[in-house]
């Protein structure tokens, strides 16, 4: 089940000498997933000139199976829980194998949460309900995912 | 308690545009002092010219607190377990601050678990005991850890 | 004029505490469009199960304007010179603005020479003359630019 | 000659599939040498609270011979030129070679240029002259390298 899918392709710098996508990698392309579901809605995390952001608290990944230089891949995307001001999401990245009749290949499990907060000038980040009408939209997702 | 520890600079390229280090760095940073560990045993990771490696099984981090551009920290890494292939490592990220009275201060937690592989030719990457002379080593800083 | 052009978008962890897109990023940006151009010619610069490659001889690039995150932004590739064994490209990234009435503007130049190398089992890798199929490709569409 | 010099190692995640380091990574060598070369003068490319930076405007490398993981390396740093705004260096990475009576190596050569700008809220970066203290600093270093 996912509230959000995207593809994806590994590229040569993102490999290392193993051959294969260097494990702190798939943290950016989980992230990459998250901003572009955000761009789906109509919003951003980081809208320019607005001081807010969404650090992350935590973050994970099991690996399954190597990805290498040109494979594609799919990243999804389910959302696990909207609280007051954190958002937790669940992801998979799954190969897109070239051979159609091959059923596509479970690479890795991830899952995140990150905290609104608005940015105060030179002081910390400050914890922040999420916007409501961000809120209202996440809601309605989670209620009813793409089939 | 802490079986290696090392120190380290915040380098510009890895802050984003929250003026923070991006979270996806701090996998970069534990495994660094991880290769370190692995240097003061007299080994490595990946011995030039050996066909084995240490792939990721699963990695993790909480965040705590951020850090900046040219903050010095240390990480601290603590041995948890030494599978009969997998070794896990739980891994402390403290902030060096310059005022000496201040108490250090927690940044981030993290765990990670590898398994010793042996590459072969074209082929996949397979589960191999790890070595019985790195296992002595590893097993005695585990009985012994530096005060 | 180009060889070969496409799109892309900056990403989060691509940006740095300035705000803008680190100025590094910018020879993976180029390095992704040159991949992708192999690609469309039905070849790849790292096939699988092929000890060749294209290790970099030089690289370089002038900033004209800033990238920010979420910007999209086109890559334009010309070709510039087919050695013997070397090929050098230009490049141009332009950005893509929202307001279609805007002239797209120029971020970034370019340039790159690549050498064609085969390696040897555990020894260095030697220069290669490019091979004579790769080499009609480019030929041709150095001769055909696409309109 | 150099006005500047400072050691480093290849990190695991800085190498790719061809088992060296990424071309891309050389110019984060090199601007991480040159902001431990603003810290010994005292400064910092960018002084926390200050709404400076050092925005690039071209940067170049030619390479020579790779770097391997694990590979110890020193990057020099030369002062060519010292504009109103703008500080071009000169950078050259070396080899530190475990056997002692080998020469050391040349590995890469490059070139950058900066320009001093000050970020006026919300708006674009601009051109500033270098503070007059800190032009004093490098200019003293220019006339009296360390021997």
């Amino acid at each position: 089940m996912a509230h959000f899918t995207v593809k994806n392709r590994v590229e040569f710098h993102q490999t290392d000498l193993a051959g294969i996508v260097h494990f702190s990698e798939y943290f950016r392309y989980f992230e990459s997933a998250e901003h572009a579901m955000f761009r789906s809605l109509g919003t951003s995390v980081h809208p320019h000139g607005v001081d807010s952001g969404w650090p992350r608290v935590s973050c994970s990944f099991d690996y399954h199976r190597p990805l290498r230089f040109e494979d594609e891949f799919e990243v999804r995307i389910e959302i696990k829980q909207i609280g007051n001001s954190s958002l937790t999401l669940a992801c998979e990245i799954h190969l897109l194998t070239k051979d159609k009749s091959a059923q596509e290949s479970l690479v890795a499990k991830g899952e995140s949460t990150s905290v609104h907060c608005r940015k105060s000038p030179e002081g910390p980040m400050k914890k922040q309900p999420i916007p409501a009408s961000l809120r209202t939209t996440l809601e309605e997702l989670l209620a009813n995912p793409p089939s």
